[in-house]
């Protein structure tokens, strides 16, 4: 069946979502879930995300420069979704969510230390695509909580992180499968 | 734990991974899968990959200005694994896979008939991104199968998209999920 093309991101997900966090330049916090992400580069290491021009998120980059993606495991799903919420400008999300503010290693901007993965990052451009802007940064700092590794692997089935489909419909990814043709 | 900043992608994972076909000039198809791919805009709508300077898949874009992102079904994991080999440029991916070309309904090069979904493209714009290449193309038709769709909207605990964590490994996401706190 032929699908909306303004819709077609439904049909291209599950997206991973993470909560982007920030500062302003009077170093207020900030935190906003986002699905329109991707790695786009490995050396140097670059990352994507796709920011409508009136976010809060947007505003602090090109303030100071900064971000951090934050992985969200399941059991934080909820708390993803308030901060998903309208606030006004100045409002701390990560506090509004009950979650708590953790100092980063590489930036001013703090990441959410509940969180299951922290990518630091300094913003390298961005432009304008359609109704978003693309914002590429560097990622100057990569963490992640030891329970998640298996084998030095990232174990997405122990870590869960949530995907998103549209509105409130998520998804977990747990099945980890091999193509048998190597 | 630290994570190498040039390994970051591997946390941000897992990711929706799609098959791009394309044609170049000469009309002859090529199919590849990328996991660096996010919609960046609904209206218009607009897609985003990043390829790395060699892939026949950027040299076909370049040339025709059009490429189809396929969305793959956890069924044809082997498949993908197979276009993922380093053919010479020429090659069918679509045949050497054993999958079977699509006729597209707004652009030249092919679909794959056997996939879950088909979000054909035009590009805008492209842009140098690190080690890689930013590719943006305005969704110019998306089609889904029926059987995946339930209630009007996108049933990915059916379709069962590959997505992508590092190598090998692969995860499908079945278990959907909804914030309490709406």
């Amino acid at each position: 069946m032929k699908v909306k093309t303004e819709g077609f991101y439904e049909i291209l997900s599950p997206r991973c979502t993470v909560l982007i966090s920030t500062a302003d330049k009077e170093g207020r916090p900030n935190a906003a879930p986002f699905s329109f992400v991707t790695p786009v580069s490995a050396n140097p290491p670059l990352v994507l995300f796709a920011a409508t021009p009136q976010r809060h998120t947007l505003a602090n980059v090109r303030e100071t420069g900064e971000f951090v993606l934050n992985i969200v495991p399941q059991q934080l799903l909820d708390k993803l979704w308030i901060c998903s919420k309208a606030f006004p400008r100045g409002v701390n999300e990560i506090n509004e969510a009950g979650l708590t503010e953790r100092k980063s290693a590489a930036v001013k901007a703090p990441g959410i230390e509940e969180c299951a993965g922290w990518i630091e990052c300094r913003m390298e451009f961005e432009k304008e695509a359609g109704d978003h802007v693309l914002v590429v940064g560097k990622v100057v700092d990569a963490e992640c909580r030891d329970e998640f590794f298996k084998e030095g692997q990232f174990d997405v089935s122990r870590a869960k992180p949530v995907m998103h489909i549209r509105g409130t419909r998520f998804v977990v990814a747990e099945t980890t499968i091999e193509p048998e043709a190597r």
